[in-house]
């Protein structure tokens, strides 16, 4: 999508066709840095630190690992050491296990001098899947959106997401926020609630960023509003992203998601979740089974921004030795979720609605 | 309670006898900061400003603030014109209204002379009359804990609070933290989940300083974390305070209450709102009455804490010129809340339970 008027990916190649290139969304919103990653240990370090981060991004950006690694040393072992680095980086998201697992399918029977090409071809193509898939899933959304803003003749309709699965988080579009930047598109008055996001204000830093970018009318809000919006009637829907889904349905998204999946079913609102289908984990049969990341107690104490020097820094909000826990993730089971948003269309939020849009994976699942 | 062993209520009198004193909470937890309120419009601006908060402390200060109106003039206009400036400076609390409508209950039919004098007896026994109040809530409160260690056999209780209904939110005690305090020092082994509480940090900032300092096990966690801990089993009850209780029991408290209320529901786990007899608004029917107050934006958009070399400063977590929304409380239904810790006994949640306490407002109730 744009920033200031011009279009961006959030990875791409540099000019030598080699080094990979990426926003380095630790500084946003506050300067737009572009990260030149070279080795391994340079993306291993990317995503550990979340200069990138987004589960689909994760994914094209480990892909890309594979093929920098590859580029120093293509044999087998180097393969399987860039694979485990790159998967031990988060634990949560497993579009990074399935970009490992086809990039690892798709170099594994090369021989060594064509490995390096055939990998960049690899991610490069994981890259472009993304963008197609998540431009689906916008136009699968959009119809949703439409239907609501039918029933509310034409008044604004109001959305509430969680965290960031704008642009940022994929290659370009986004998951959550493709349909809206397609109803947006299309002329439709549509107004983001964008919870700030705590421990890390994705939403505050990265999709008030990306939405005001292109424009989109949105209010930033403290992650505890959300329940109160919905009480008065100013939420027509919530649509959030998720980084694994289990066969039932159950969700992985960013902590707290769970909460406003407790608001919207208790005050009617559709709770949606946008997904590719890559972030489906038919191999866990339900969400208690999904690792949850635990991650620095000092993303809880101290909150980064920009002072009004312009400087950027960190403030400690807590008290000297007070401890802190931080966990990345909640699960939200799929009884509270009304549906899903996919690249292949639109599906009620049930084993079955799954399996009908991925038939492949019926048998498995049902087993 | 103790500070660094040295014991603190948060409003006393200053050696003169008339200047009022009052920990500025604004400051904490970096610097321990004595403010003294001198005038009628001190207190107002102390109020507004969240120097004091928490509704039983807001009462207090009220209260004094009459005191001070009344030193410069005892008319009957100037008392008028205290308690319409005082109303307006937070319009959630009920305290605040009962604390002016009591000091004015004391003063009008006195003659001027002899007004100011009773408006500080007033004032003062307000004052004492919330530390006895609290004092019991927590000998109430502390039987449900007890009852609770008793059925894990001693094993660690843990309890989440949302905000800060500590001793600093009052004059002493605490509403929700009483309870706290008497467990821990009963040598019951209690732990705190503390909701950091954004978008003022409250929790982060009062509670865990409080705690802190009475040597109560504790761990700050993002408002964000609530669920998942519950689902995780990792909460034994939730005790919160309130602004404000209607006649049938909904409650106003901090953003973001119902949140955790509607997941304590779902995972079985009691919640309970601590409050002192004078937050119950008998003249409101429910919950959707009370008025919630909007609080300024950047308030969302910037986070004050203290930078590596010990300033305090504020930082911008927000892109420029995105808009924010800041409501203070949300309103829990009575269908969601286990029961009310009161000054005289716990109840359970609905408004038999409210009127079997207080009986006088029995009749008002109903009709």
């Amino acid at each position: 999508m744009n920033i200031d008027g011009k279009p961006y990916r959030t990875i791409w190649l540099g000019e030598d066709g080699g080094a990979v290139q990426t926003i380095d969304q630790t500084k946003l919103p506050h300067a737009l840095e572009i990260v030149t990653l070279e080795t391994l240990d340079d993306v291993a370090r990317a995503i550990s630190t979340m200069q990138v981060r987004g589960a689909p991004l994760i994914g094209a950006t480990a892909a890309y690992g594979v093929a920098l690694a590859l580029r120093s040393d293509a044999s087998d072992e180097a393969l399987d050491r860039a694979c485990a680095t790159l998967a031990a980086t988060r634990p949560t998201a497993i579009n990074l296990r399935w970009a490992l697992d086809e990039m690892r399918e798709a170099v594994r029977n090369q021989p060594r001098e064509a490995r390096v090409a055939v990998a960049y071809a690899r991610a490069a193509a994981i890259c472009d899947e993304d963008v197609e898939t998540n431009r689906r899933i916008g136009e699968h959304g959009l119809g949703l959106i439409q239907a609501h803003a039918e029933k509310k003749k034409g008044a604004r309709i109001n959305i509430l997401t969680h965290c960031n699965a704008g642009w940022l988080a994929c290659v370009d579009w986004g998951t959550a926020l493709a349909p809206i930047y397609r109803a947006h598109d299309a002329g439709l008055d549509v107004h983001v609630w964008v919870d700030e996001t705590r421990p890390r204000n994705q939403g505050a830093a990265l999709t008030a960023f990306e939405l005001g970018g292109h424009g989109v009318p949105h209010t930033i809000i403290a992650d505890n509003a959300g329940g109160h919006l919905m009480q008065k009637k100013l939420v027509d829907l919530c649509i959030v992203g998720t980084d694994r889904t289990t066969a039932n349905g159950d969700v992985a998204n960013k902590i707290g998601t769970y909460l406003k999946a407790l608001a919207a079913r208790d005050n009617d609102v559709p709770f949606l979740v946008a997904l590719p289908g890559t972030s489906i984990d038919w191999s866990l049969e339900d969400g208690s089974l999904i690792p949850i990341e635990e991650r620095s107690a000092d993303e809880v104490t101290r909150v980064a921004g920009r002072l009004p020097d312009g400087r950027i820094a960190s403030v400690q909000i807590a008290p000297e030795g007070s401890p802190a826990a931080n966990y990345g993730f909640d699960v939200t089971p799929v009884r509270l979720i009304t549906g899903f948003i996919t690249e292949r269309g639109v599906a009620p939020a049930t084993r079955d609605g799954l399996t009908t849009l991925y038939p492949k994976h019926r048998a498995k699942s049902a087993a």
